[in-house]
């Protein structure tokens, strides 16, 4: 982190940080120092816009979004247009990322790998997301959109209402709400787009309401 | 390197190869068990065609050629545009590549980072030259220039001749050495343009013999 001017350590549930920790963070222990530490991950990722998954395992199925991923060199790039607190979120080393944790962000996250051998150890993974963000944060540009977190939780509840109100069958549910999250979290609309999105739902929500 | 299809791994004085090392490889031993150990940096390298070294220390002083370096994201295009065996060095942890390790490879490289933090440890410079190469590698270019280790070395040697025969000040000649094989180590010339310089400066030095 300290080599890529990162500093906001998020840790969730982690091991004590004793002194080999300290040891081994060398010059950065600073930000050991200042890691927040948190008892869920619900409550870690209460305040961030724009959340970012990172996982080796992939779906090929365009079918099943919940791991439909988006390229590290893709990302990095789009991550700049944005404005907005935007968390990345590394999962355990022998485990990764849960599917409930992958599904309650934007985006997932692949980092180009062997097909021989997918799955990178925590560290370098961490290491090469932050390296690529750093390269391209050199080139940020001066127009920002502002992701809307309100505006997105409330676009998101208004096409879960829909799926609803349209009786969208039950066992398909979950998989279609994850695919418009990846959807928008792809697209990354400005505040302003959202406001226009929900404004179609509403009124759409509204039409078959009163039918 | 097995994340990112590399095999050759070439040790010269290693630490001992124990439980613990294969351990930490995971899936990766077939490329411990294959290493070549060697005792020298010199015997390492003798059938490498383009070395680049790498190194956090760069030289911002335009004369100071050993340590101009090139960055990661530009080498990496480079490097297929040429056929040959390429070798990355990697010092040691603690202090990375010495002065004549350097000297003794085409180009040196620099991987981008926090101006507060340059150094990177071992293992993550490892994994961040590696994905950049992993990642260039997919564009590979069908036409390739031959590196000719045979005729570079002859060049230079001619080179090095020609400092000679032109009275070039003693306590400027290694640094302008270093200097020409830089600029030839960041231009990747062919075979065959090789062969062209050579035939200048042999020319230029017949002529100041038979003066």
């Amino acid at each position: 982190m300290a080599n890529f001017d990162f500093k906001n350590l998020y840790l969730v549930n982690p091991c004590e940080l004793d002194d080999e920790c300290y040891t081994r963070a060398m010059h950065a222990q600073k930000i050991v120092d200042e890691a927040k530490i948190f008892t869920s991950f619900e409550q870690a990722v209460k305040d961030i816009d724009y959340l970012v998954a990172t996982s080796s395992i992939e779906s090929k199925n365009d079918k099943r979004h919940l791991r439909n991923a988006i390229l590290l060199e893709n990302l990095s790039k789009q991550l700049y247009e944005v404005d907005g607190k935007i968390g990345i979120v590394f999962g355990r080393e022998d485990y990764g990322l849960y599917n409930e944790e992958i599904a309650a962000c934007d985006v997932m996250l692949r980092i180009p790998t062997s097909e021989s051998y997918l799955s990178l150890n925590l560290s370098h993974a961490v290491a090469l997301v932050l390296y690529s963000l750093y390269l391209k944060r050199k080139t940020i540009p001066k127009e920002k959109r502002t992701i809307g977190k309100i505006e997105k939780e409330k676009l998101y509840s208004f096409f879960s209402e829909l799926l609803k109100e349209i009786n969208y069958p039950q066992h398909k549910k979950e998989n279609t709400k994850i695919m418009f999250k990846r959807i928008m979290g792809r697209a990354m609309p400005s505040k302003w787009e959202y406001h226009t999105l929900m404004g179609v739902f509403s009124k759409s929500l509204e039409k078959i309401k009163n039918k």
